[in-house]
């Protein structure tokens, strides 16, 4: 299967991308191909990656907002998931995935309940992602067990949802899990060589809980259960001191930034990204789950990633825009094991084709600036991953839209009405 | 002319909205019109309001993004500004506006210069504007004395671009205009009643020279020079102390914060919104120009508001979603003298429909909560001023955009090769 792009822009000049067997055969050359997209005047990048989310939770977007955390916790997101079957998770991943796709995204680090739910609607999609299971014990030994059991289980046929959908281990934060879990994952992690994703260093009270507890900083505990390697991905790291950023930076480790979640959650801090890059430590970026976002629109985190960086540092040269969709694009790829994350002959062919030509992106005096800084997601025309066309010219090919509306739709009723929420 | 808007959801419900001469002449009951639109499934808000911007910076979007500011203005802005006719300023203008309408905002209060080009924009277009000239004389009698003596010639026919387009007086800020001129502007206001629009607060360098030169905070000598009243607009004022925000409160002034743009241009605070509340301040919401946002959808502005204020509080209830809605829509409507801004008998028929049935925005638990998080300027549908359509079923009706497109590309790229830019 070969694909040609005929002429985008690649950095600002136009250049023919010619695909083969799902990678970059060739930038500049016109081969004949079993498909052809004419792509005169639109701009191609990299697709991105998100690097930590929950699909599923698309179906609680807008359930609950602008209420104090522990009573959107208590009173709509825990009641709601308590009651979620797989195929809610299926259905609420593939309202997701059709959202990532429709803006530029082909890849996800997923963490969520129902495991085979997402991984389902991951390979239907035709999108990259680690899914990982919650694993959350409360220092249970039975819960431990029965999770630790089924994990073991599903070693040996991880890749049965192809070779797009990769197994991760989930452990959920360090104050839902116990140390011997812990210690437990991060073996399993060393020997099966699995990606671990964990909730990291997002509050405050997270930090003080666990110097009480342990007498350590957050990155420093998970040292000492053996986790900090350069398979963890940690999501937010809100709150990791210099002395962290180096540990996680030395063990080639990588943390995920979620500015928009961070900020509507109001953790208080916004995650020292500049002193992170000066120690070293890789840094991608990510939506969290539409609960506390609420889309998955990686354009528009872009732009607030580099807003709120700039804020914070005072500085409105720090995080540009070239490094802000560096984050979403050779970082993630990086960090989550996808190859050469760029526009380059041998790379995997996961891109996306923009149209700039709208009125929020003209003129185009920087691609790159009015594709972090002015552009939407809806501003996406074409989305490919490994060479397969998921969506082109705003149709997406991969799926019925409109069943995946509906489904997830009525799904998210039907969950509210089981949960007892108004709906 | 009538307009019958059928079925649209009004706060949730399914309901009607009749329109006769500009108005919103009945809610709930389907009479007969001159046009009906069929709206079934999607969802009625007030348009938007913007309260702060220089719209012809569309030309320069992107232009010298993520430099030091003084660097940006010196090398990259005024260059380019000393440059700007009329000519280009009028296809500034009306791609903002194109991008305004296309994202559900009908009114804007504008400062800029080549005033004339933006009234002739604004009417064209058809969308609501106070337009403003930049005032600036930087302490020069001779500069003064012409831009008051264009402005008093201008008072005579100030209606001449219709009814929707009107005159303000745009002192540019308060360290750019000399007391002299502040005094005249102050005078002529109230003798007018115009409103006048300003740069109030927006660095803190501005505060301390505020404090140097004159021994006073900058609301204080606005103050002092008679311009504390219900006719000012202040733009930012991020850095109003708990004094001036209870005189602007008690004065029944307005201050529009620009959340993107504060960032973007990291002016290092966060306008203290919730104080401003308490003290009774009105506020409003502004995009800035295109140069610091770097595009003009308030959908996506009222998002960036709602998050920063929950950061800044650290509490996740500060500015729920129906109070960002109110801030772009009843409250400007109050501020900028547009009648009652609700979707109401009465109230000039200035509304938006918007289409929340795609996947960013299923499942609607909550309209405003989706519309506020989630949705995007591309998510509206139809966007009517006065009763007028100016964008139906996402076709815009006032104008040819692809000719406005690829003028102001022109004017844009022309411009950069008058001033010496790149382009």
């Amino acid at each position: 299967m070969s694909l040609l792009i005929r002429d985008p822009f690649v950095g600002g000049t136009p250049t023919s991308i010619y695909i083969e067997d799902g990678r970059i055969a060739a930038l500049g050359e016109e081969r004949p191909a079993d498909e052809t997209i004419e792509a005169a005047g639109l701009h191609a990048f990299p697709s991105l990656k998100n690097g930590h989310t929950h699909a599923a939770m698309t179906l609680l977007r807008g359930y609950g907002d602008d209420l104090p955390l522990m009573e959107w916790l208590e009173k709509k997101i825990w009641p709601a998931e308590a009651h979620l079957t797989e195929e809610d998770v299926y259905h609420g991943t593939r309202l997701a995935l059709l959202e990532m796709i429709r803006s530029g995204t082909t890849y996800l680090c997923d963490m969520y309940w129902h495991r085979e739910g997402v991984c389902r609607a991951v390979e239907e999609m035709g999108v990259k992602g680690h899914v990982a299971s919650v694993f959350i014990d409360l220092g249970d030994r039975e819960k431990a067990r029965e999770q630790r059991d089924r994990i073991a289980a599903r070693l040996s046929d991880r890749d049965r949802h192809g070779p797009r959908v990769r197994m991760a281990l989930g452990p959920h934060a360090i104050y839902t899990v116990s140390e011997e879990s812990l210690e437990w994952i991060a073996d399993l992690a060393r020997k099966e060589d699995l990606l671990v994703h964990i909730h990291l260093s997002e509050t405050r009270g997270e930090v003080e809980e666990c110097r009480r507890r342990h007498g350590l900083s957050p990155a420093r505990y998970l040292e000492k259960v053996g986790l900090v390697g350069p398979n963890l991905i940690a999501a937010h790291g809100v709150w990791l001191d210099a002395g962290e950023r180096e540990l996680l930076a030395a063990a080639g480790a990588t943390v995920v930034t979620n500015p928009t979640s961070n900020l509507k959650l109001a953790v208080g801090g916004i995650f020292p990204y500049r002193e992170a890059r000066e120690a070293g430590l890789r840094v991608v970026l990510g939506t969290d789950g539409a609960g506390t976002n609420n889309n998955l629109d990686l354009i528009e985190e872009m732009k607030i990633a580099a807003l709120v960086q700039k804020h914070r540092a005072e500085d409105p040269t720090c995080l540009p825009a070239a490094e802000a969709l560096a984050l979403a694009t050779t970082e993630a790829s990086e960090a989550f094991r996808l190859g050469p994350g760029g526009i380059e002959v041998g790379a995997a062919a996961d891109l996306m084709l923009v149209d700039l030509s709208g009125p929020a992106t003209t003129p185009v005096h920087d691609p790159v600036s009015n594709l972090v800084y002015a552009a939407s997601g809806r501003d996406v025309h074409t989305t490919i991953c490994d060479g397969e066309v998921l969506m082109r010219d705003r149709v997406v090919r991969v799926a019925d839209e409109g069943e995946i509306l509906a489904e997830a739709a009525r799904a998210a009723r039907a969950l509210l009405a089981r949960s007892g929420g108004a709906g």
